[in-house]
């Protein structure tokens, strides 16, 4: 696209507001983009000088030699919409909006910024920003930006590309990555994302073939159709994709009508996302940059077992901790490798896994050699785990790194070494591998690289699932709740098996209704107006026989006349019990769709929430293992000797309510199925449920 | 006492197994010795060799001028033995014995190690080691031990004391804290124990009075008292403690006969009785060291409410969801502290919490130090967190961290700095305040001195209970479990109130029962012989009548008859029902004593545990705080217009079930109260008993 090499690649930029000052917003720009070697034309617009930083400076867009392919625009307010205007005209591909004053300062910024957008567009202008630090193309030398940091750490070009909406996160992974010696390629900035995104420069730089590692920084997430399309074609060329999202701790507290709306959070959506799409989601920003060094290897891990090997036998077992922390498995080797390394160390060393070398390998500098071609063999390992505490002088570090380089490179599986000694990790790091102070910090990189390669790979399959399987209802457009009785029929459509039941308008329909309902009943207000029938009394549970009911079907509509509230009648529905309730709920989210959670049923689920969530397109297959991450997981084998609850029927059910709710398309707003239990025939059954409408999209 | 002194500024130092070669395991302490000014006398001892590194060699211990006060001994096996017994007659006073080779290879090592203890003490002289890597007093060059890194990481003197089990471990936090520049004094490792242990070193440590903080790691706690006495001694002199206990993953596994043996591991009565102590538990090494900059300062917090300052909008965000991952509060300031930040504050800034200088703090240096003092004031945080990702060039960088150094000592309150930038936390550590690199790290450490700095005042405040408040019963002096009639009577006297029941030793006594026992009934074997009653299918529940309840003892009984089990009869006991049922639960540990482990309650006790486990003494004000931090926290408060849970009265009934089993001494091996229900009065009553008695101590 034209704005990507306007971007990247440009022959020619403008600084509109050039300063002759170096440190200044209008000066830096410049003095980057000169210093690191950008070959295309550089022009300066400020009508107030002849020479900017010894360029020649022009006086204004229109007396340019050329249309810029970039502006940059760092001139405030209202200059700033003229320049984007001037640069429309002349039929500049991209500007970079690095003014400030525009949609953060309120409405009257907003109305400006609205008029750039509306400008630019009408020529085909592409703008990053406003109130953006800018873009950086460190490859070409194409800096269009002000970040002090980039004065302060020098750049080296590299593997790695940062995009984030925040322009100080821009650059800081930049300084860390940096720091340890790691090259960054791209760091752009997108401000207010008045037309270009984070999801625009993700795909972007996905498609820079220099490119290996995507770190990204967002704080919301306006376009995720957009942000699949990079994280895509990211997957494609194998190149990971990390994103830190900040604005956990605030979001989606909001009251909820519904326990979905309630539970399944945007932050909790967010994370379905991202993981579905293989992006790999870091709390803070040093577990942005942490695992760099390892994802930029290209070696991925088959599983997640891991081996252990260290000098210290502590290390060993904080490993057995740290693997356990960061979801690696670290079991015993199997009979053969134990005795082929029994057979290399000393009697009191351990070898089962992890391997403790002891103090013998000070003595014996050639054991961590030894040591590794058997734990090269098939079946030992999908990836290692190397503590050295214990080195400097008297061992001979060297050696160790050459051992540790061929025996990565000849199994082909990822290798992480730790070492508190800057020394030994220098001797490490000189052979490729990447290397980490802290033990603790390699385990999790490992235990990172696993979890994340295992989404790109599920990500990759539910790509491929036919994501529109569920014929669409006949629904009417309206808004609000239906009645249990309407909702309970559009269950019925959507393939979830629901408690037998009949709807009583009058008296009179009981006699047949409890003869085709197998009793003992519970019956309840039908009323799309009465959401939530229990708070008003509205449910009684327990009829055993006719006569019972008819009292309760007298008692229940005379409490409604009473309250005023209108109903369709009564309700009469099986009793059902289950050795467990669980939940099943629904909701359509404007920008991710349909929305499913499920996990532990009943009246906690908000207070104490143990659900999965998952996001349109997903299958049984997806949301089951999601399920097999709950805190309730226990119960799909079965404990203390009960039957495992039918995690596969339920992963079904809500694939079904997924599709259902898909093929929707914004009509219905929420689906509460709350309690489900399971049948003998292993399969489950609504007993309630609350469908919500919505006009559509 | 004179071991310490031995260990900690010995008068003379006596190195059995001397080596000229300065990196051999018998050279270095002494190259290390000469090198950091050992004072005192330095006499190695090789009978090969009439001098060593410089120094006149002796050819044994008879031979040497006087007895050495502290001897290293790296003499291996049998002459190690002789060693210690030959300094042990001639008087000294600590022998430090990094010779391997001893319990951690068998037998025949354990029983050379116990010989070379049994010298020992009938001279009254101490051992460290053996197999450890040696002690270490910078402060007076006492350094005995043979540990590489302390050649490759120059030693400089500082608060900091390590004591660690392993000897890897006493050293790997040495290497990280010099790296950051912070100052080591002490570094101890302790290897097999055989004599003094880490709770030695940390008492000994605790009483020098330069130490400001102490390091441990642990890999177990034989002596939880001795521990304990240290980190009292620590506590009085407002030392912080800090362990790693590592080989979280594998303990307490092993299979139970009682629901609290299985979910009051090991490691969870560790992690209790650390806390109860007011020692700092961290899962990782990189954690161990991490916030020794902040624990050095002087300030403690006085409650868990933070201020955030940054320049950066995203730092700002991405604080508030470190703060609620940290523990910490992050609530938006009272109304004249906004007021106050927004006289100084540019329009478009934050000044809620977190405070949001923006980019204006480019252009007015001055801002920083406006906007600190309103957050002085009285009631606006209890410690602040200041990030400043941009830095550098163009800022006042010196001023900011002077702004800062003052207002830390104006207010007396913790203050932390995060720059990804060096030359930043250069400039503000030149002020002495804690810099981090990270934000996250930051915040963590914050945490962590909030959590850790409540730990203590909880335990001083623990310190000053009366442990022994119960009577004791008169128990047989009997092994196995107890009938459930026998155990629920034992819990009344405990203190604790018990479901309504009679036992029916013959279908006569049930007359009389039932109209003494509230109905509905449940009915249940009565049997010392059999804990687990509902897997025999010999219990009965929603009895109605007499007729019910004579056919179903008779079902009972025949049952058992059958089954070959012995039976006292059949328990007869009202059905209660409640709104949630919770376990109480406790066990005697040989080294803790009496564990209290209460939760949440059901069959799922030990596949979804939600309990808190506390180690006598504590009160039901300590166990109920802990309660408050449990997943089913939400139904004390009441969820969804329930009524709360009786909370204070469940952690009454906890205290009232620790001190007696305190007071049995070991002679109740572990109760299981499962469930516990709540009555109406607010009080909790056991539906079901299971006391299992023990020899004894």
């Amino acid at each position: 696209m034209d704005w990507v090499r306007a971007a990247f690649s440009p022959a020619s930029v403008a600084v509109i507001g050039a300063s002759d000052n170096p440190e200044k917003i209008g000066g830096r720009p410049i003095k980057y983009m000169r210093a690191n070697g950008f070959a295309g034309q550089l022009w300066p617009v400020n009508p107030q000088r002849d020479e900017v930083q010894g360029l020649r400076c022009y006086p204004d867009v229109a007396a340019l030699p050329a249309a810029p392919e970039l502006a940059v625009i760092a001139v405030p307010g209202e200059a700033a919409v003229q320049a984007v205007e001037a640069c429309a005209r002349r039929g500049t591909k991209l500007g970079v909006v690095i003014s400030s004053g525009f949609a953060e300062t309120g409405d009257e910024g907003r109305a400006a910024q609205q008029r750039m957008v509306d400008i630019a567009r009408a020529h085909g202008m592409r703008l990053v920003g406003p109130n953006t630090q800018g873009t950086v193309n460190f490859a070409t030398g194409t800096i269009a930006s002000f970040a002090t940091l980039i004065g302060e750490v020098p750049p080296q070009i590299g593997p790695v590309a940062i995009v984030s909406q925040s322009g100080a996160m821009s650059v800081v992974p930049y300084a860390f990555l940096r720091a340890e010696g790691i090259g960054v390629r791209h760091a752009h900035a997108t401000g207010n994302e008045c037309d270009l995104t984070v999801a625009d420069f993700a795909w972007a730089v996905a498609g820079d073939p220099e490119v290996r590692l995507i770190l990204l920084y967002i704080e919301s997430v306006p376009d995720p159709d957009a942000l699949a399309r990079a994280a895509a074609r990211a997957r494609e060329r194998g190149v990971p994709v990390l994103a830190l999202k900040a604005g956990v701790s605030a979001r989606g507290q909001a009251a909820a009508s519904s326990h979905t709306g309630a539970v399944a959070t945007e932050d909790k959506v967010l994370d379905a996302f991202l993981r579905q799409n293989g992006i790999v989601r870091v709390p803070d920003m040093r577990s942005l940059v942490r695992a760099a060094r390892l994802w930029l290897q290209p070696a991925r891990p088959a599983g997640a077992r891991v081996a252990a090997i260290s000098n210290s036998g502590a290390c060993c077992v904080m490993a057995a901790d740290a693997a356990e922390r960061h979801g690696l498995v670290m079991r015993p080797f199997e009979a053969p490798v134990q005795q082929a390394l029994a057979d290399v160390l000393p009697d009191f060393a351990a070898y089962a896994n992890p391997v403790d070398l002891t103090a013998a390998l000070l003595s014996n500098s050639g054991l961590f050699g030894q040591v590794l071609p058997v734990l090269a063999q098939a079946d030992a390992a999908d990836s290692y785990f190397i503590s050295l505490p214990m080195s400097g002088k008297g061992y001979d570090v060297p050696r160790f790194g050459q051992d540790a380089r061929e025996f990565a490179a000849r199994t082909g599986r990822p290798v992480v070494i730790a070492s508190p000694l800057a020394s030994t990790r220098a001797a490490f790091e000189g052979t490729g591998l990447p290397c980490f102070a802290h033990d603790e910090d390699a385990m999790a990189a490992l235990g990172e690289l696993v979890r994340g390669h295992q989404a790109a790979q599920e990500a990759n399959r539910l790509a491929r699932l036919d994501g529109a399987a569920s014929r669409v209802a006949t629904l009417p457009r309206a808004s609000g709740f239906l009645s249990e009785h309407d909702s309970l029929a559009l269950m019925k459509e959507a393939g979830i098996r629901t408690v037998p039941h009949r709807l009583c308008a009058t008296a009179q329909d009981l006699h047949a209704a409890l003869r085709e309902v197998p009793g003992p009943w519970a019956m309840k207000i039908c009323s799309a107006q009465i959401p939530h029938k229990t708070e008003y009394g509205l449910v009684r549970l327990g009829v055993a026989n006719e006569a019972q009911a008819r009292d309760a079907f007298e008692t229940l509509m005379a409490r409604c006349r009473e309250q005023g509230l209108p109903a369709d009648g009564v309700l009469i529905a099986s009793m059902c019990k289950g050795p467990r309730e669980v939940v099943l709920g629904a909701r359509w989210d404007d920008r991710f769709g349909a929305v499913v959670m499920a996990g532990d049923g009943g009246k906690y689920v908000e207070a104490m929430p143990d659900v999965a969530t998952v996001v349109w397109p997903f299958d049984a297959a997806h949301l089951r293992d999601r399920l097999q991450e709950l805190r309730m997981a226990p119960l799909w084998q079965g404990v203390r000797g009960e039957a495992p609850l039918p995690l596969h029927a339920l992963a079904q059910a809500g694939q079904a309510l997924g599709a259902w709710l898909h093929a929707q398309q914004g009509r219905v707003a929420s689906v509460d199925l709350n309690p489900l239990v399971s049948t003998p025939d292993g399969q489950w059954v609504a007993l309630d449920a609350l469908v919500e409408l919505a006009p559509g999209a």
